[in-house]
């Protein structure tokens, strides 16, 4: 089968790739459309030490199933995390922290650049017929934005900043506009900026920023220069949500302590309540296609999507 | 009357400062006790620009208070930020967080180590005759202590990590034993570990913590590398809280995202429930005291406070 795979920093499509053969409780599934997400970029660049398929956002339909032949034909998304289900993170029904868990795409299990991938029946999620492709393949970053509210409490009165305007800070903005709380979103491009205005979520730049004032600050950009704006702009006993994926960096802690800061550090979420939100149209991820590549062009579509500007960037599988 | 003075990173003892004149809503204090702190060594490395007497943790004896003529002889210890009573963080009931607050000894207003001091009297509060000035005088750095458990909820199942076992480590230490949690405590020199002991507090070294298993980490070293092993020892899901001074430094944040860690700067605290467990001896700060100095005697004592396993360093005053 086709297949984008990862080895030593370096990406190849490949031709020659065996389809995989699923274990007992696991499904094959045909991969229909699949995202690329800025986690990809960073394996690329050495993040993690990841050799094989890439990728881990897709929308598919199971094929096989020995144990469960009556859901073959199923249009499925796929929660990413494979858990063991015995450690002191699953017993705690934590299995997004399973510490013997591999995950699609990123940890010890090909990913979803391809014709075909396996996961386990119980991480394979139906996807409703009202949902489009379009709109699925945007399930797992959706519900990564969820989980902000899994974590820490929203009130309608709460002022709160979205810092960055990506790919995953327009899909938080469109989630946390649903709860009506008084939110703004830093937005630094101007394709950033009309997206929010077609949505009706008031965006500002930098400098606008009023500082110590939000009950919430959302840190969505990775970066140094968003993470010291989280800490500026967080009124004191406010709580800033770690919401990217970071190198290393300096902080200013001091600021921490005196002005009793909290921080939440968010990762993955539930797909149950994302999917409900598209089912319902409740939120429209899919505005934030800015372009489709075949899977043989791949290439290609990572360097596109490293241009300024540039939201999300799909690999189509039909051919 | 005798003070030390802090003027451009430079301690002085000088013995012409003026009296202070309380205001109106303010009372003049009789310093009978002072305790150096480790924010005190930091003024005077610069952490903030503060020029004028130090001091902030003091049990002393009201001698005038012109609104409050009854309150004269009372024995009190003092909340050190002084608030506006109006701003933002006033209204929301922090007004340790008050956008314009002044803060005893450390921003704009004279502080502790003096013969006298004026301070606002509802931030004074009386100390019931069973505790000692030598009890007392840990009031303020005590009620930090307590201000963990004000912040973060810890249930008795808890398994508890506190990273240093100096002064702060070591009262924070005797209140969580209070709780009932499953408490160890990371503890490097001799003298901390038999104060421990000394408690039945559980100890160990650095190279023995159980990794990524504690589900509260205190860290009360203000270092990188205390961080680092707070960031190794909490479990995923876990809390680690910041308590104690801390300069910019370098940190693993992908971590904080990855095993979804909440961060908890914690500062000032209640004096009324650390006067409670010292009223009813259920904690003992005295045993920290390592030295006693007068006041004129404040280099020697601030030379001495820095040798390895001195802990507590008191200025005494009547003379």
């Amino acid at each position: 089968m086709q297949a984008i795979w990862l080895q030593n920093k370096k990406l190849s499509y490949r031709t020659d790739v065996k389809i995989p053969i699923p274990n007992n409780d696991e499904a094959l599934v045909k991969v229909l459309l699949a995202g690329i997400c800025a986690t990809d970029l960073q394996l690329i660049q050495g993040y993690y030490p990841y050799s094989g398929i890439l990728g881990h956002e897709f929308v598919g339909e199971i094929i096989q199933a020995d144990d469960a032949p009556d859901r073959i034909g199923e249009r499925v998304v796929g929660e990413i995390n494979i858990a063991c289900g015995k450690c002191a993170s699953c017993l705690r029904n934590h299995p997004t922290h399973c510490e013997k868990r591999d995950v699609l795409g990123i940890i010890n299990h090909n990913g979803a650049f391809a014709e075909y991938l396996c996961l386990p029946l119980k991480n394979l999620i139906s996807v409703p017929d009202c949902i489009s492709n379009e709109a699925a393949v945007f399930t797992e970053p959706l519900a990564a934005a969820l989980q902000i509210q899994q974590q820490v409490a929203i009130s309608p009165n709460d002022k709160v900043l979205i810092v960055g305007a990506g790919r995953l800070g327009q899909l938080i903005a469109q989630t946390l506009l649903l709860t009506g709380c008084n939110l703004q979103v830093v937005a630094r491009y101007q394709k950033q900026q009309l997206l929010l205005n077609n949505s009706k979520i008031a965006w500002i730049v930098e400098q606008d920023v009023t500082q110590h004032s939000f009950d919430l600050v959302i840190e969505a950009t990775g970066s140094a220069t968003g993470f010291d704006l989280a800490i500026q702009s967080v009124r004191p006993r406010g709580i800033i949500v770690l919401k990217s994926t970071y190198k290393d960096m300096s902080a200013n802690f001091s600021s921490i302590v005196v002005n009793e800061i909290t921080l939440v550090g968010s990762r993955c979420g539930s797909f149950t309540p994302a999917l409900r939100l598209l089912a319902n149209k409740l939120v429209d991820p899919s505005v934030l296609i800015t372009n489709k590549f075949p899977l043989s062009q791949v290439l290609q579509a990572f360097e596109y999507m490293q241009q300024p500007g540039v939201l999300k960037v799909l690999l189509q599988m039909d051919n």
